[in-house]
């Protein structure tokens, strides 16, 4: 049997953003004091194999990359915000993160904003979420030096669009997917909903599908709108689903139930599909269907998380009044740095 | 059949806050140069009867203070979040709440975050959670003219505590519950978990109970902690419950559903029995075991809300540096400055 498409692997895209890495940990690494590497501590307070496995990958990927990375765990859950106050106070420790579920409820969300703001490479914060529904960049928009980051598996998944080419970079900036119809099949705060925010926010068409009903996402014809619009359009059905896959161009599969299967009949010939849930959301035969494929996300999740992490770093200089010369403008000028240290 | 306890009225104990709410609404009216009431807007995005006659308490309860209250009923819930920044950016409006569930998701925290900590007198905001949690009184701990509000549903059943005589004020503040045990059945982030805490934090011993478990809160044996532990229990099973409840001075039940009733027989003679959900958790037959029986909480909750209110307000003008000399200390002063006005 052979296949039009391709399956394309995470680890291959995530592998596109090791140089702009590599050099700015180079940068950072030489233009500090005491030639520290930057330090990211992982939180791990669950026995979730998933947790533990994308706990060593994070570990392997700072490696790569020249960042220390620090496992915590935390035996008693009712400790964890303790524990995470003190890496918030700890001028050595450059980014935070938190392996969910931990209390598998609300509490969890509480944690999210325990972490401090400067420090959260996840980019669960709320002041980072409702700068990037109302297409907000910056966190200081007047003077333009902080900028506002990303949740990083939104961010992961646009990063991958991109590099899938489905945005199409002949389109000017803040527009590139016009004419693209998506669906998503996933609308938690974590990743379906930011997710359809920022694509229709860049000029998709976007199918939110949640358990209960479907929407869709929009900046109305023509892109008549500056940001998205929400539309209901029923309940979740077979039909409606079926309906809206007819046209879509990528669908994107979050569905957090281990013998979901997305209908392969259901998929356009040649649409692009990825697939962001712990589970194969696709059947083996979507190989069949999809002219790109990605099974997982989360090497290019990680490298994301990293990636947030040193803006938060040049945000904190920023804040200080230190110039990195880091940003991507400086990149080469940063390297050339890199090299005399 | 004649019982040994009695029935209190949650509208017998909001009645205790009018005289400090009506005098604080004058001062604040006189000393504001339009003279204008302060204005609460409560947001509706449901069809939910429960929110519906809750807003209608508000409203009552508002009017019976001379303070303004307006609904303001969102059709499309997807244009709820702009309709709170309408209100957030409109000096006319002093205090905004949401009738939650909008989403009955995790979008409803993100909601609850969208509010400006400056007019959220749910005290639903991060910054109000954290600092109840880890009993930070202030904003600003240095200058101390910024309280930081707790949330007003674990705050009114704080005030029936009081009210009912649990807390003894032979005891000095901050201890008052020294030597009580107390069993609540809701962990939910919104008013178990905080009214748990806020009670471990004042002596008590509390048991919290929720669908999965029972955990343990407490400051240690003679309080020996400035904070409360949490420390898990096992899985919620009726011996358990039975077992944690047969020394239990109070009982409050948060139980959201229809048909849930406490188990009679696990109430020990004489015990405070409340009950804040919405649904009767209780048996009539409560009344033969409970000295003391509190239905319901709402109308404390409202008052708790509009209390709020007013501190928000003089952070706002303490923030401006205005003094408004409204303090519960300058309340005597302020009834005379009202006569004035």
């Amino acid at each position: 049997m052979s296949f039009a498409g391709r399956t394309i692997l995470a680890s291959s895209i995530a592998k596109t953003f090791n140089e702009e890495i590599i050099a700015k940990v180079k940068t950072l690494v030489a233009s500090n004091p005491t030639h520290r590497k930057p330090l990211l501590v992982g939180f791990l307070a669950n026995e979730d194999p998933a947790a533990e496995s994308y706990a060593k990958w994070t570990q392997t990927t700072c490696e790569s990359y020249g960042i220390d990375y620090e496992l915590r765990r935390v035996a008693n859950k009712d400790y964890l915000e303790e524990s995470i106050f003190d890496a918030n106070r700890d001028d050595a420790v450059d980014g935070i993160m938190i392996y969910f579920p931990v209390f598998g409820n609300a509490q969890d969300q509480y944690l999210q904003q325990v972490v401090a703001k400067e420090k959260d490479v996840e980019g669960l914060n709320h002041v980072y979420y409702q700068n990037m529904y109302h297409n907000v960049r910056y966190l200081d928009p007047a003077t333009k030096l902080q900028k506002s980051i990303l949740p990083c598996t939104p961010l992961a998944i646009i990063k991958i669009l991109e590099y899938l080419k489905v945005y199409n970079t002949l389109l000017p900036q803040g527009n590139r997917l016009y004419g693209k119809t998506a669906v998503v099949l996933n609308r938690s705060e974590i990743v379906g909903r930011p997710l359809a925010a920022l694509m229709a926010n860049d000029g998709a068409t976007v199918y939110s599908v949640d358990i209960n009903n479907i929407q869709k996402f929009t900046r109305g014809q023509g892109l008549k709108f500056s940001k998205h619009q929400v539309q209901d359009l029923g309940d979740n059905t077979s039909e409606l689903l079926k309906e809206i896959c007819q046209d879509a161009d990528v669908i994107i599969t979050g569905v957090p139930v281990a013998n979901y299967k997305f209908p392969t009949e259901y998929i356009k010939e040649g649409a692009v599909c990825i697939n962001f849930s712990f589970h194969k959301n696709f059947n083996d035969d979507v190989k069949g269907k999809a002219s790109l494929y990605v099974p997982s996300t989360g090497k290019v999740t990680i490298s994301m998380l990293l990636r947030n992490m040193l803006r938060l770093i040049d945000n904190t200089n920023a804040a200080k009044g230190i110039t990195s010369s880091s940003s991507v403008e400086g990149k080469v000028a940063a390297m050339d740095i890199s090299k005399q240290a």
